[in-house]
């Protein structure tokens, strides 16, 4: 099949080995498969991602010295099923599932994994029991939103909102611009938002924020004050780069909850006293539970959350290295589409 | 009166003007003040303790070029009331303070205060209504320990713990035996801990900790694994010292809740990366609410802790600047409660 491939830190269009259903696997055609900027992150980090998975015990056992696929946010149509294997969902209908593959010797991140290809590549396996179909009509495209915009809904539900809470999201690139969605989901009111780009401002007040500040121009904090007064505050970052963390520590209100879902590879430095003093808490969040995803394809079927402003491009295979190029710049892209069945 | 003051970052013993109490106030002889690690960075660092009050807003207005009476660890005897002010404890009798005193003109923090003196002066003024009986006929040197053992049960409620969790914890001097403490009150099991120092290891024992290691010979995480298997963890940094966050996340078993009771002064670094990928979260502590001051001054009275281990040493007025001293090395002394009123 054909596949985008990272190689030698690069993404190469190849023909690559189909990959084989085992039993209780599905084999599909990928449909869409979104670029995240973890993908961003591996291209450039792979090397310090597996070192702190293995460091932290993660299930994340990827060489980056040999081809990888990646893609994990993808929409499929099911093509057919491993030996003995149950039809979950009738070939020919698209479904989505989380990218992880439970296999006999072990589990697999799909997209990042030597051993099964990601949602860059025509085809892949997943389990039968955890493909979801797409239900209610829903659009290809957005239903290959489910996987970020799931991130997001984790994020607030690991925020333990109490009635009354308002929110602060600190960036609103990919991520942010998910929690905006599922706080909005929630009925969460004020939300308050900053970021330097004019078009992920924009995007912002799409998905559900109040009030959206530059914070050249405004700190996110004094927005809130007017927006929110003294109500307690949810707090989420959601940029990921050394030096945000300590600046949304100084900007949170006393027992501020935060909510560290930016994806930061480097060391960062924090002043703990800022957090005494003010008793905050920070809860780092990683991927979602399988419930949290399922109620987000729900609530995208239903469209109680709208993807359409986010997705502002789609490439076949060939594109795909530039369209990595084109996300390092916020003003262009929300989110990419990659459509792996076309050139 | 006499007094013992902090003056250019020094501690001398010198005639002060006795403390006037307003309405509402009650003139009190401290007849115990425990010495706070807080105590000791005040020496040292008064101005970034400034700073950063000021930065996050802390009511904390102290002015380190002028004299300090420290000193909020206290047992007092009640000796008169202020004008118009209902006597709530007959003079005589001895109580405990939360060490704030509410004035028309603002919050004073009682021993890092200019306007009026801690503890480690003969007088003090207290409000009247935050007074405590001492019940039960607790000793005075117990019941000077409220405030500290107040921090423990503060740091271990904040840990919101569920049935089943059990706990780690990093570093037992003071605010570290506080905390064993305060988990063995709530019937915490197992309690596992590890400290350097072979005083401060018996010391943990003797409060409740069931499995005490010298980090040098064994990590905290090992031992822990081996009393709790894969029980979920409350963690408690109590060591407050730059690094320390640092390696208590690394050994930190996945979705653990980490209390950070450790005051560090200093800038620190971290993994944001190992926090995520074990979706880990951090608490900030500090102080306790008045309910919890309460309910550890009855905890005290009634034997469930008994902090009878933790006083090492007492001192008079002129004994205090070596005591600071002393309580440097971990070998020597757990609590040293100042009497100021004998030289």
């Amino acid at each position: 099949m054909r596949a985008v491939v990272m190689r030698n830190k690069e993404l190469v269009v190849d023909t690559v080995p189909d990959p084989e259903p085992g039993p209780g696997e599905a084999i599909v055609k990928t449909l869409a498969c979104g670029i995240c900027g973890s993908d961003l992150h591996a291209l450039k980090f792979a090397d310090r991602m597996v070192d702190i998975a293995r460091e932290t015990d993660t299930p994340f056992n990827m060489d980056p010295a040999r081809d990888v696929v990646m893609g994990h946010e993808f929409c499929v149509e099911v093509l057919d099923y491993g030996p003995g294997t149950d039809a979950t969902i009738t070939p020919g209908r698209r479904a989505v599932s989380m990218p992880l593959l439970f296999r006999p010797d072990g589990i697999m991140a799909v997209g990042y994994s030597n051993a099964v290809p990601g949602g860059y590549g025509e085809l892949m396996v997943l389990n039968a029991s955890l493909l979801l179909e797409v239900p209610n009509g829903l659009g290809t495209e957005h239903a290959a939103m489910t996987e970020p915009m799931a991130v997001g809904l984790h994020a607030v539900e690991k925020a333990r909102l109490d009635p009354g809470d308002a929110a602060m999201v600190f960036g609103c690139g990919p991520v942010g611009l998910a929690v905006i969605a599922a706080l909005k989901l929630k009925g969460v009111e004020p939300i308050v938002a900053g970021d330097f780009s004019p078009m992920r401002r924009s995007l912002a007040t799409k998905m559900g924020a109040h009030v959206v500040v530059d914070p050249k121009e405004r700190r996110v904090l004094d927005a809130y004050r007017e927006a929110a007064d003294l109500r307690p505050a949810a707090v989420f970052e959601c940029v990921g780069v050394p030096g945000v963390l300590g600046d949304v520590m100084r900007q949170a209100p006393r027992n501020a909850k935060i909510v560290v879902a930016g994806v930061c590879m480097e060391d960062d430095a924090i002043k703990p006293m800022i957090g005494i003093n003010k008793e905050l808490s920070l809860q780092f969040v990683l991927g979602y539970s399988p419930l949290e995803f399922m109620d987000t394809l729900g609530a995208l079927a239903d469209g109680r959350i709208d993807v359409a402003p986010l997705v502002t491009g789609k490439v076949g295979a060939g594109g795909v290295a530039q369209a990595f190029r084109d996300l390092g710049s916020p003003e262009q892209h929300a989110k990419i589409l990659v459509e792996p069945w076309r050139s």
